[in-house]
């Protein structure tokens, strides 16, 4: 028997889940989730999705990724494909000895800084994808935000690049991956609206002057994190209209 | 009695509403929806979801738009933001003669290039709004991609502005609004990722070399817009590596 994939976006919080995702999930076999360790509050939420669907969970152990804060994008580069080959064969191990109709439930968006798609195109196997809502849509509707002004670009891109960006030029950008709050490091005034754990429980949400909240976004950041146990940020930062 | 209103990203097809959404339309006292004259297919699309969803939709005449071509980008904007104006006093004085819970459906996501956030901000009344998968994540799911290299950024922008973008060193671009595929007269070598009215029953897809599959993206381009009436090109721009 021939296996098939499906990678199956599921948006920020389960009533966020479409229509078509959840006769997706119905259609699979079982779900693959990769297991973090102890306590992983991602893998429960897919697992309480799963269990809604009636369809069975299987946790495959995670393999750990080289994350020395060392490295030059070259290094980053080569962990993360080391990381996405370990994924695959794990996966396909799992596979092998189950085929059927196996599905990978994706948090947000499978588009966006997701590694997904790309290691189960290693798998070899007949896929196919279905879009989620994406952390950056849910961030603009909890500020009532369209992503750019009129007719203008919005770059979408990482905390690491943040600095180079915007040295570029850009002044309009949504930034991912961001750990640290790199924006906070630059120079000039900024607006920003900002998001961490968008969907859970413990959403928190700050926006205004760049400069002035910075102190709000640390402890609102720290505060989701400890009634989550994970905590993701997303941002938009838009440079500040000059005083009038 | 004050009234409120709810945006609701709808997705790019019917079953491509998430739960919540579906859950916003029923609250709903009734949904407005901009009327652009005989057999409008969008409009046909929002009262069939209203109707499986038991409430009623009120079409309002949408106001003309300046789309002179020769509107250099400031004569756009204010172009635009007249007919933001006139959207929201259209609205307005429908809301004004018939208060309640009143719900504006977006086709795909409110915060990429759509005016309904901007118009609606102009009514003065309470507002939320929901996120829906948006024409750029069905895009990248059709065609099964990552929107970006790993750890690189995705600039999404409209066709007007392509030309400008590349010349200022992007090579990785989503590229909305662009009717006339200005990717074509770009110097160098691209692969594009394209689509036309993704989510609707005459979707039309096309990846490759841009300089191999320009005259298949006009021929699906024509057929798309014959079959539904109208077409909406959604794509994905990189610069292809060099033939090694």
């Amino acid at each position: 028997m021939t296996s098939r994939v499906r990678i199956i976006g599921i948006g920020c919080h389960p009533e966020q889940l479409t229509l078509e995702a959840r006769s997706a999930i119905e259609s699979c076999d079982y779900v693959i989730a990769a297991d973090k360790g102890q306590d992983d509050p991602l893998l429960a939420l897919r697992r309480s999705i799963c269990s809604s669907a009636g369809v069975e969970l299987v946790a495959v152990p995670d393999p750990s990724r080289d994350r020395s804060s060392g490295l030059d994008e070259a290094g980053y580069d080569g962990a993360v494909l080391d990381w996405h080959d370990a994924r695959a064969a794990a996966y396909s191990s799992v596979i092998s000895a189950r085929p059927g109709t196996v599905g990978f439930l994706v948090w947000g968006d499978p588009a966006f800084y997701d590694s997904t798609i790309r290691v189960v195109d290693r798998l070899g196997l007949e896929y196919d994808v279905l879009p989620g809502v994406s952390a950056i849509s849910l961030l603009a509707a909890r500020h009532r935000l369209v992503l750019h002004e009129v007719g203008r670009p919005v770059l979408v891109t990482t905390g690491r690049r943040l600095a180079a960006e915007v040295e570029a030029g850009h002044d309009n950008l949504v930034v991912m991956l961001d750990g640290r709050l790199q924006a906070s490091e630059l120079p000039d005034d900024w607006d920003i609206w900002w998001g961490a754990n968008l969907g859970s429980p413990h959403e928190e949400l700050v926006s205004g002057r760049l400069a002035d909240v910075v102190g709000e976004i640390t402890a609102s950041r720290s505060r989701a994190k400890d009634a989550d146990g994970w905590v993701m940020d997303t941002y938009l930062l838009r440079r500040a209209s000059p005083a009038g």
